[in-house]
């Protein structure tokens, strides 16, 4: 981990008493109660974000919110992180330090160790450790059934049209609201908690896309979908709504969306948008009685 | 994680029951007794390791072996590995995936996470998660003192001669040992545990060279170094066993050079080799009454 703990020395808090955080071999923590639930992510500049619309700090708030949001999808709380840095030299270290420490602040997930090599491409990797520790287990992506109604706990396409906004450049004055979804999306662990609690049978966050990323629950719970509505964050296009991807909102699939809504609102979250049902016929993906576009991002090796 | 569980799959085991493996949004697995240990590495292509000279699979390898040598070098024991792949278009995965599946079956950590992005350049980010459950807590490089005795588990340099051969090419008719040494450095986990048991007061993995990555240790602890002796592999030379590294060979620092011994010996395994002693002066770094030179790999961004 050589000069990691250098590089990384804005991001570090101090570790509690017999924890050992960055700066050895390896850092040591207290193990959480109940399940642990681990998840990485590698986002990568030219392929995840373009640096010449968005900074290397929000490339980090990005990578960390990736990487958390996945333990938000299960219902998870993460308890720490892990980041590998590969940078061309001359990269804005501190700057992207102030990203990855904003969002492990806001996301109360310390960042405990690291490593820190030279590349041609800016890649941030980052793992986040938590865990499940009362009530129900983890929310898998393979429990809908038939039956169960489908709901996202936000708009779509809000990235996307940001995205969008910086690309028409300076003159086209995108707003603000949707620059700052593109640049810091956020992921959604108090809703996936409370959806956890509220007997949720299958959750995932939206990270490809609502086509691709719902097609992947659909498929690994054997079900149908029929979606009557998709909520089109404001600014945001259909198309953006539906293949966008990276807005980190969770689809949640429950047998009691009322439920749901009240535990969220007494949480003082946003009530859930509701999409549609599962169905008991595993190939059917339907819009308003015709096929669901096949948008989104499929990272694949061809 | 779209699609790393097809380019894993042949990395993948069984989870066992209730336990979730790849193919979510995260994996949950039971969380081990005692202390938590994490570690991360990077290593990327052309930096760690040159794919004109090795496979990638040994470079997969590599990977996995670097991270797991950081909770050899704290005592602990991996049970987990997550992995991102960072690859160009057209990078054998299933060779990749063969060094990883093969360092994962020797250190039994298998792979339950990962994920999968195109990038211009080879990028393995390795994270494990281990523990140390019983006797001593793990072992840092901070607790040497002075008077402690410096040992290391095996003779240095063996990695760099073989690269050495490596790059002299076919003709130089590199000796199949050093170059397996270079191609497939094995970590030190059980020598590492052993260590622990046997009350080590300090213990770190040598991979960027002896030189510098004693010297860490040294000005983590706070004390001089005093070397009588460098043990240098058979086909290595001095100037390789001072500053090759990623020989992965711990060194590990006793009060009790004996009692280590004896428990590595009955544990089966190698004899540790004497190299000298802490000193209370701190800024001492002395092989054979001169300066020790500082060889080896510093990764700093400049």
């Amino acid at each position: 981990m050589a000069r990691i703990q250098d590089a990384l020395s804005s991001v570090l808090g101090a570790p509690p008493d017999q924890e050992l955080w960055i700066g050895d071999d390896a850092a040591v923590v207290r193990p959480p109660a109940g399940w642990l639930v681990l998840a990485t992510d590698a986002t990568v500049a030219g392929v995840h974000a373009d640096l010449s619309l968005v900074g290397i700090d929000d490339l980090g708030w990005k990578a960390v919110t990736a990487a958390v949001s996945d333990l938000g999808a299960m219902g998870a709380r993460p308890s720490q992180a892990l980041v590998t840095y590969c940078l061309p030299p001359k990269t804005d270290v501190d700057l992207l330090n102030s990203g990855v420490a904003a969002a492990a602040a806001a996301y109360r997930c310390p960042v405990v160790g690291g490593d820190l090599s030279t590349s041609a491409q800016v890649v941030v990797s980052v793992t986040v450790v938590g865990s499940v520790a009362d009530g129900p287990p983890p929310v898998r992506r393979s429990g809908a059934s038939p039956g169960d109604v489908i709901v996202v706990t936000g708009p779509l396409g809000r990235s996307a049209a940001g995205l969008r906004g910086l690309r028409e450049g300076p003159s086209a004055a995108a707003p603000a609201d949707l620059v700052a979804a593109h640049r810091r999306p956020v992921a959604r662990l108090a809703e996936g908690e409370v959806a956890r609690l509220a007997g949720a049978h299958a959750m995932m966050d939206v990270s490809d896309g609502l086509s691709i990323d719902l097609d992947r629950l659909a498929r690994a719970s054997g079900v149908g979908v029929r979606l009557e509505r998709v909520p089109v964050g404001p600014g945001a296009t259909l198309e953006e709504a539906l293949g966008g991807g990276e807005d980190y909102e969770l689809l949640v699939v429950t047998p009691d969306p009322d439920r749901l809504e009240d535990a969220l609102v007494d949480a003082g979250l946003r009530p859930p948008e509701r999409l549609g049902t599962c169905t008991d016929r595993p190939e059917e993906r339907l819009l308003e009685g015709r096929p669901l576009p096949r948008l989104g991002w499929e990272h694949a090796l061809e």
